[in-house]
């Protein structure tokens, strides 16, 4: 009797033995992050509570149609789901009804669940003093980052970066007037045009009108300065976006003078074709459309000449004396996940292409099911990147009203509940206005839904 | 024999037992952040690579004059060590011989071993997925982190808050263009003058002459504009700082106009007594001199009228549109260990201002003990955030050269091997010169040593 129980004691003993012995080597345990770290199966001490902390709200699951953050608004103790568009309740669960769809920003959260996906390697941590001085590897630069954003130019191959100088900035968005504020020439008797090809992003003028400098002026849309006698190009700064905001084209400089802004925040695969590497003088790169991540505001610019990018680089000084290092670190963990995973399955590129190809043609085949609405046209391309035709696969639709009485596009689709972005902000005619089809799936799906009951209501026009 | 044999294994294995057990459950292992987290003890599955990585990052020493980061520059596989001005090597053990001790940058450094004796409340784990949208929970701001840093204003009782709205920006730096673009008239016919009494921080002026906006312009000191009859008080924009940089002094406004910016970066109880909470319409705030985060570029400002307020809203979303989200987070995190750990034996304040009360009274020691400088002098004043009167604590020294022959006091500290900021900068004489006193320890190890070898040169004036 004795023996059994014996024998019951050392299997209940051996048992355990084997169940911790799982536990601790086996389960949850994904390979270290470098090759360096031996240690990285050992005991965690100081890291251990927030990294619990951040599972444990990253497990609320919000229904699939929000989020819950850290850092979100905490009530009874817990922080509370952020839901997507048109979703409420404590677990985002309640459609809301006749709620409008919004297409109006261009918030990247198509590829939130790209980085779901990719959680283990994109995390960061991050210690109270970490990088506490203003100083970082390189004056304000992390060395490491620039290392990889180069790596990654190289890698898509949309940007020649060997012989381009390049500065950070907090979004592209600090950078349009830091670029101004370094073309515009410092003893000239009169201030530098600002001008662009309508239909232009309006943060270009806007912020060249809040800023208002003495050194440059606003000055419209760049048509009007073509063969024009009263302006030298020598004093004209002109701004190049391409692929375009709103319409998704490729443009060129259509002044061809010395001080060109080329704005590329969409020329990378998810977006467009890379028909070849981009090589102008400047260049313009957002984090917000390479990796999606809007909310941590960082872009960059390519310089080629050495005093447009030391005048950069002063703004950047004075203006908030560089970007966050916490950004920095961040982005940096980013971009070598892109990297590492790229040309795999885990490759951001063709994640971001492939949705956002499927929700072109889908609304195209709505909207050509009748004659009420036109998009913009963009044939299928040669793509350097996937080496092969790739259809289109715009962030934006850009979409024509095409009945004479339909003269307030916008106003159009907000009567049927949509929100979009009208084309008298890019300066275009009002018969035109703005599709954003790279927020979430929820928001694309509403809006899907809205067009097709829009269009269905009849195609003929009335007049 | 087969029973001895048993009972070996038997033991052997309940020894395992023992030690899984101990292993899993109690060492290593903080209690848990949240008091809603019971899963806290649970095994870690996507964030357990990147805290391992942190910790064995962290756990390199650099012989305590340098640290590494996980976004340190990368020598054969390894971060490396980044060290301590005037220290070398791969482990940061060498002193550099002859090495200027530089006392030049406000860098607030000694606020590091602070953080790294409480890492494990003030680190943050941040997922890939991680709040990606341009949209925070209250539009660029983070609702969390504006509760927190009014919770941190009264507890610490230096601000009156209840009334004022709150702006974030990327530091304190880029609200203060934001503040003249601000409070500047919109359709005057003269453009608003910006002053500031001297000696004042320099880039009041820098920035205000960089942006060069049409509706403001730099018009020098402010003792020159009183009794001015050429500008009236309405349409002028004073700077006052206080405590000032560089000397430390509480001052008032001097003209009394309207538009009054009042910085008080460094009215926390490190670095001055808090007589009373301030209340002025516009006051600005660093995060930089609050936890000593220079790096992650984040300031405030509270602003009493709601006209200025929402102009001030505006700049920040053409400028940047808005803080980056990761730094919001990572303040917010650290606020809550400052208030958690607030007037108990973690308080964040009571070490800053003993580090610096040591730091000043060394230094006045060694000064005082000649007549060739003088510093600054601060009297003993009441704090009612000690509820005491507090010794002397200032982030700078303000050096006077007080021998006739010492017409550049910057240029005599240097050569002594000291590299200071000298009073030019602030507008004042070059017979004095700033020494910043919250860098790391080393930095002002090796500034004393410098002193006391310049000290006992001799202080008797040759001419």
């Amino acid at each position: 009797m004795a023996g059994v129980k014996f024998l019951v004691l050392l299997c209940t003993s051996l048992f355990l033995n084997v169940f911790f012995f799982s536990c601790y080597f086996l389960i949850s345990t994904p390979p270290p992050p470098l090759p360096w770290l031996p240690w990285a199966r050992l005991r965690l001490s100081w890291t251990r509570a927030a990294a619990a902390e951040a599972e444990a709200v990253a497990a609320l699951a919000c229904s699939g149609h929000g989020r819950a953050f850290v850092d979100g608004i905490i009530v009874h103790g817990f922080p509370t789901c952020e839901c997507n568009a048109c979703y409420a309740g404590p677990d985002c669960a309640d459609l809301i009804p006749d709620c409008a769809a919004d297409a109006d920003s261009g918030d990247p959260l198509f590829l939130e669940p790209y980085w779901r996906r990719h959680a283990a390697g994109s995390t960061i941590v991050v210690s109270g003093w970490h990088r506490m001085s203003y100083r970082t590897t390189n004056g304000y630069i992390s060395v490491e980052l620039e290392r990889h954003i180069r790596a990654l130019h190289r890698a898509v191959g949309n940007a020649v970066e060997e012989d381009k100088f390049i500065v950070f900035g907090s979004g592209s968005t600090q950078l349009i007037n830091a670029l101004v504020y370094a073309l515009s020439p410092d003893n000239a008797t009169s201030p530098a045009s600002v001008v662009a090809t309508a239909p232009y992003y309006a943060l270009y003028k806007s912020q060249t009108n809040l800023f208002d400098g003495r050194e440059y002026e606003w000055k419209g849309i760049t048509s009007e300065w073509i063969n024009s006698s009263s302006v030298s190009t020598t004093n004209l700064i002109e701004f190049v976006t391409s692929p375009n905001n709103p319409d998704g084209l490729l443009h060129k400089s259509v002044l061809g003078g010395q001080s060109v802004i080329y704005d590329h925040a969409y020329y990378w695969p998810h977006f467009s074709a890379i028909p070849a590497p981009a090589d102008e003088d400047v260049m313009l790169f957002s984090g917000s459309k390479t990796s999606g991540h809007a909310s941590s505001r960082f872009g960059w610019a390519l310089i080629k000449d050495q005093k447009v990018y030391e005048k950069v680089v002063q703004y950047m000084q004075v203006n908030t004396m560089g970007v966050s290092r916490d950004t920095q670190l961040r982005v940096l963990q980013l971009i070598k996940v892109i990297l590492a995973e790229m040309e795999g399955k885990g490759d951001i590129f063709e994640f971001g292409y492939k949705t956002l190809k499927d929700r072109w043609r889908k609304l195209n085949e709505v909207v050509s099911s009748s004659n009420r609405f036109s998009l913009q046209q963009i044939s299928p391309q040669y793509c350097t990147y996937f080496q092969k035709m790739r259809d289109p696969s715009p962030a934006y639709a850009w979409v024509k009203c095409e009945f004479e009485e339909d003269e307030d596009c916008a106003e159009v689709l907000k009567e049927a509940g949509i929100i979009s972005r009208s084309g008298t902000i890019f300066e275009a005619s009002s018969g035109y206005t703005r599709l954003s089809l790279i927020k979430t799936q929820d928001d694309f799906d509403l809006l899907l839904q809205k067009m097709v009951a829009l269009v269905s209501k009849g195609g003929v026009s009335s007049i």
